[in-house]
C-alpha cells in the first residue's frame, strides 16, 4: 500500500544527504500547478468549517470547546471535542503495537501518503492558517502548506534513514576452536512511547509537522495539542492523518487532537508517565518548564530568540536595505526567524554608494520599509495581521524603548475592516541597553544599535545569542576577513548565519532539505529542524538472537 | 596525522551497518598475538603504579586522594589529584574550540589512535581492571581490554557516521523568474559542550568507553569521573588520551580525570551549567537523580535491571544447564547482564532427556553450577572476587529470601589469601513474591520461580521488565511458536533476547558491532551501546550560507 510514494521517499533521502535544492511540493498557488478551481474549492472547504462543531470522529467527552478568532477580525465559531487526557493516552498506547509491528517501510510510506493528502488540501489549509495566524494568504499557502509539507517529508526521511542505517537482520559468525559460533540476529525498531506535539500560534503546521511526522514514522502515536488560537490547521491535519491511518488498517488513535482552553492540559499530558516525547514551539517560559518537569520524556523545544544582523559594509546598498526591509515586514516580523537587533558601527559603513553614516543606515532602512509598505492594499499582503493582543501591546510599547527611527503604522485592510494590521517600528538603542535588546520583543519591533566597531558588533552577537538564543543571524560585509570572523562568531554562538543577502533569499526563510531551522546549539532551541539528532532519540532497537 | 587508522575506521563503519561479526582488537591474551614478554611488561607497568601518586600531569589542587583496595585483598595505595570542579570545567571549555574546528575526520582518527594505544597497553589495563573490579585475569583482559576497545571504536564509528551523514558543503540552486537563486552553504558540526562520564565499579573501562569516545569524537571535551573503587583503569585511559591529544597538537584538557572520595563531585559536575552531556553507569537511585536534576544536559544512564530467563523446553538439557551455570558463575554474577530470575513451569519441561519436573530443573541447575565451580583453583578463574561489601551482604542475606536450591560457597583463592570469593546462591521463590524477585539483587544471586505456564512466565518477564528494566533476557524452547511469543514479549518489554543458548555464546555477553547492549526501551537504560541514538544528541550542525 502507498508503494507509489517510494520514489518520493528515495528522492527525499538523497536530498537530506546532499542538502542542495529540492522540494517535493510546489509552493506556487497558481492554477497551472493545482488545477482550475482548486483555490475556490479550498476556500469553500475552509468556510464549511465555520460556525460548527469540527467533524472529528475522535471520541470526545461531550464538551465541545473553541474560541478561535481570526486576526482579520472574524470569529471562526468552530468547536472541538475537549478530551480527557487519560483516555487520549490510553487510546494512543493501545494503537502502538500494530503500528510498531508494521515496520519502517510501511510507516514511512503511510506518512508520505498523509503528507500527500495534506498537500492536495493546501488551499483549505491556507484559509485555516490565514485566519488563525494572521498571515497573508500567499504566505499562509506557502509556509502553512508546501513548505510545511516539505519539512514533514524531511522529518520522515530522516526518521527512515535513522531506522534503516543498520541491517534489520544479520548472521554473526565468530571463529572459534572447533566450529565457529554462528548466530542469527534480528533487530526491531521500537518506538519510545506516546508523543506530544504542542503547536504554536503563528506557524501551526510548519512548526508542528516535523515533530508530528518524526515521531509517527518512528512508530510513536502522536497527540497534537494546538495553540488555543490556532486549532483549525492542526485539526484538519489530524483529520487527514486519521483518515489515512484507518484506510491503511491502523487504529486512527495513532494521531489525535487535544484541544484545550487554558486549563493545563499541556502540562498534564507532557508529564504523563506514558508520554515519552514532547515537541514544543512557544514561549521560553513554558519551554523551560517542560525541560525541567517533563523529565520522563525526550523534550525538544523551540523558544524565544534574539535574531541579530551585523552590518559591516556592503557591495549593494539598495539590495541590502531592500532585503532587510522585506525581512522586517514579512508577516509583521511575527516570525521566530525575523531580525530584531541590527548592529551598525557608529562611525558608519562603506557601500557601493559611498560611505554611509550610522544615521544614514538607520534612515535608509526606515525609508526602505516605508517604501515597501507605502500602499495599504499591497502592504497588508506582506504584513498580514497582528496575531494576538500580546504582539499589539509590544508594538505600542516599543517607542518608549529608545529613539524611534520609524514609527509603526496601522494600514486599513481593504477586505477585512476589523483586521489588526501594524507595520514595523524601528528604534535606536545604545549598545549598553542590553536590558532592552538583550531579549526577544516578538513582533514588528527591531532595534538599530550603534556599536564601536564590527568587532564589537560580533561580540554583541556572540554574547546575546549565547545568553538568550537566536534562530537566525546575518552579516553584511565586503571583506572576506570580516565574513570569516562572522562565521566564527556564529559557530561559537551556535546560530545559523546568512551572509550578504541582497536578493530573493531572506534571513527569515529556511528551505527544507537544505537549510536547517534552529541549531539546538543555543538557548532558542534544543534541536534542529531537521537533522539526525532530531529523530534518533524517538526510537530504540531491540534485538533477538539465536543459534543459526 | 593518524591517517594509518583510516582503514580501521572504514571497516568499523561497514561493521556498524552490517552488524555481523567483526572485531578490531584481538581478545586473546596469547603471546602469539601480543608478542613474547607483553604480559610480563604489562604486569610490571601495573605494579609500578602501586603505592604512589599517579603520574597524571593534570593540574591538581595539592590534595592527593585515593583509597582503592583490590577485591583480591591488597591495598593499591595509589593517590590521584583531587580536582576543583570549576577549574576542570573551565579548562575543558577552553580546549573545546580547537577540537571542534579540527573537524570529524581529524577527531575520529585521533580517537582511534587513543584506542590503539590503549590496546597496546591491554595487559597493564588488565591488571588495573582485575584489582579494582575483582574480575579474574582473563576476563579483566578481555572485557576490560579488547572488548572495551571494540565498544570504543564502535562509538567512534557511530559518531563519525552521524556527523558525516549529510554533506559538509552544498550548492543550493532554486529555479526562479529570471535567474535562479544560488547559495553556497557550509555545515559545521559543533559539540554540545563539556561531557561527563561517570564510571562504575565492575566494568570501569567497558561501560565508560562508549560515552567517552562518543562525546570526544563529536567534539566534546570529556571529564571522566571514575567510581572511587575503580579509578586506576580510567586514570590510565585518561593518561593515554591526554598524551595522544597533546602529541596531535591539542590541549590535553580535552580529557581529564575527576577523582572523588564521596563528597558530591559527581552531582556538582553533573549539574554544572556548562556540562551538557552526562553518561552514567550505576545505581538506579543515582541514575534517576541525574535524570531529574541534570536537566541542562543530555543524560544517558545505565541502571539496575531484572534479567530474566524463560525456560519452556529444550533440545539440549545438558547444553542449557551448562550454559546457564556459566552465566550465573561468570564474575560471580556481578554483571549487569547476568541472569537473575529463572522462570520454569511448575509442571516441569520437556527435554531431549525426557520430561524434567520443576525440582529436577532447579536441582539440575544447582548441580551444573556445583560441577563448574567444584575445584577452588579453577572456580576463582571464573568467579573472580566479590567487588565490594554491598554484594557480599546481599549474598549473605539471600537464603532468607526463599528456599535455598544451591548454597553459596567461599572458595579459597590459591594466590590471594585475602580475596573475598563467593559462588552463586540459587533460591526458589513463588511467582507471587514480586517483592523479592521484582527488583535487582546485584551479585551471584538468582531465583528459580515455578510459574503456572510458559505463558505466565512471559507475562512475568513483560511485567517485571516494563516496571524495573533489564539488560538481558533469554528463552529456551523447542517450539517456534513459543519462541515467537518470547520475541513478542521481549519487544513489548523493550529488552534484548537470546534464544536457546546452549553452547559458547552466553546471555551476559554482547559483541560490539553486532549485539546492542541495553536498549533504552526499558527502565534499565536510557540508551543503547551503541546505536545512532547514542551519538546523535552529542552534537549539532551550524550552517552558514551566502550568495554564490
Amino acid at each position: 500500500m502507498f508503494e507509489q510514494h517510494r520514489d518520493t521517499l528515495e528522492k527525499a533521502l538523497s536530498a537530506i544527504a546532499e542538502r542542495g535544492y529540492w522540494s517535493a511540493y510546489p509552493e506556487s498557488p497558481s492554477p497551472r500547478v493545482h488545477g482550475e478551481g482548486a483555490a475556490e474549492r479550498g476556500k469553500e472547504a475552509f468556510e464549511s468549517y465555520l460556525g460548527k462543531p469540527f467533524p472529528l470522529d475522535q471520541p470526545g467527552t461531550g464538551a465541545w470547546i473553541g474560541a478561535e478568532r481570526s486576526p482579520y477580525g472574524i470569529d471562526l465559531g468552530i468547536t472541538y471535542p475537549e478530551p480527557v487526557a487519560e483516555e487520549l493516552v490510553r487510546a494512543a498506547t493501545t494503537a502502538l503495537p500494530a503500528w510498531r509491528d508494521a515496520g519502517p517501510d510501511t510507516r514511512a510510506l503511510t506518512c508520505v501518503e498523509i503528507v500527500d493528502r495534506i498537500h492536495r488540501r493546501s488551499f483549505e489549509l491556507a484559509g485555516a492558517v490565514q485566519h488563525t495566524t494572521g498571515q497573508a494568504f500567499v504566505m499562509a499557502f506557502q509556509a502553512g502548506g508546501p513548505h510545511a509539507q516539505d519539512r514533514a517529508l524531511e522529518a520522515i526521511a530522516y526518521g527512515y534513514a535513522a531506522m534503516t542505517s543498520s541491517a534489520a537482520t544479520a548472521r554473526w559468525e565468530k571463529p572459534a576452536k572447533g566450529a565457529p559460533l554462528v548466530m542469527d540476529k534480528r533487530f526491531t525498531v521500537v518506538p519510545r512511547g506516546v508523543a506530544l506535539v504542542i503547536g504554536c500560534n503563528t506557524f501551526p503546521t510548519w512548526n508542528a509537522y516535523p515533530g508530528l511526522f518524526a515521531s509517527l514514522v518512528t512508530g510513536n502515536p502522536v497527540i497534537v495539542k494546538p495553540h488555543p488560537r490556532a486549532v483549525l490547521p492542526l485539526a484538519i491535519t489530524v483529520l487527514i492523518a486519521r483518515e489515512v491511518l484507518a484506510e491503511a488498517g491502523f487504529d486512527p488513535a495513532l494521531v489525535s487532537l487535544a484541544v484545550e482552553e487554558g486549563r493545563g492540559l499541556a502540562k498534564t499530558l507532557a508529564t504523563h508517565p506514558d508520554v515519552r516525547i514532547v515537541d514544543f514551539t512557544g514561549s521560553t517560559e513554558f519551554g523551560e518548564w517542560l525541560e525541567r518537569n517533563a523529565t520522563q520524556a525526550l523534550v525538544h523545544t523551540e523558544k524565544a530568540g534574539v535574531n541579530t544582523i551585523v552590518v559591516d559594509s556592503t557591495a549593494s546598498w539598495r539590495g541590502m536595505l531592500g532585503n532587510l526591509a522585506f525581512s522586517l515586514s514579512l508577516y509583521s516580523g511575527q516570525m521566530c526567524t525575523a531580525p530584531q537587533n541590527i548592529l551598525v558601527p557608529a562611525h558608519g559603513i562603506e557601500t557601493d554608494e559611498g560611505h554611509k553614516s550610522f544615521d544614514e543606515v538607520a534612515a535608509g532602512l526606515a525609508a526602505a520599509v516605508g517604501k515597501l509598505l507605502g500602499d495599504d492594499a499591497r502592504a497588508v499582503e506582506l504584513t498580514g495581521a497582528i496575531v494576538n493582543p500580546g504582539v499589539l501591546a509590544r508594538v505600542e510599547a516599543a517607542p518608549s524603548l529608545g529613539d524611534v527611527v520609524l514609527e509603526s503604522r496601522a494600514p486599513k485592510h481593504p477586505s477585512f475592516p476589523d483586521a489588526v494590521v501594524r507595520t514595523p517600528v524601528i528604534v535606536r538603542v545604545d549598545p549598553s541597553r542590553t536590558d532592552v535588546y538583550g531579549h526577544e520583543h516578538f513582533g514588528p519591533i527591531s532595534f538599530v544599535i550603534p556599536t564601536g566597531s564590527t568587532e564589537e558588533s560580533l561580540d554583541v552577537l556572540r554574547d546575546t545569542i549565547k545568553a538568550r538564543g537566536a534562530l537566525t543571524a546575518a552579516a553584511y560585509s565586503t571583506s572576506e576577513d570580516v565574513l570569516g570572523q562572522a562565521e566564527r562568531a556564529a559557530v561559537d554562538a551556535g546560530v545559523n548565519l546568512s551572509c550578504n543577502l541582497t536578493g530573493g533569499v531572506f534571513v527569515n526563510q529556511s528551505a527544507a532539505f537544505s537549510d536547517y531551522h534552529g541549531s539546538g546549539a543555543n538557548p532558542a532551541a534544543t534541536a534542529s529542524l531537521t537533522d539526525p539528532g532530531y529523530v534518533a532519540g524517538r526510537f530504540h532497537v531491540v534485538q533477538s538472537r539465536r543459534p543459526a
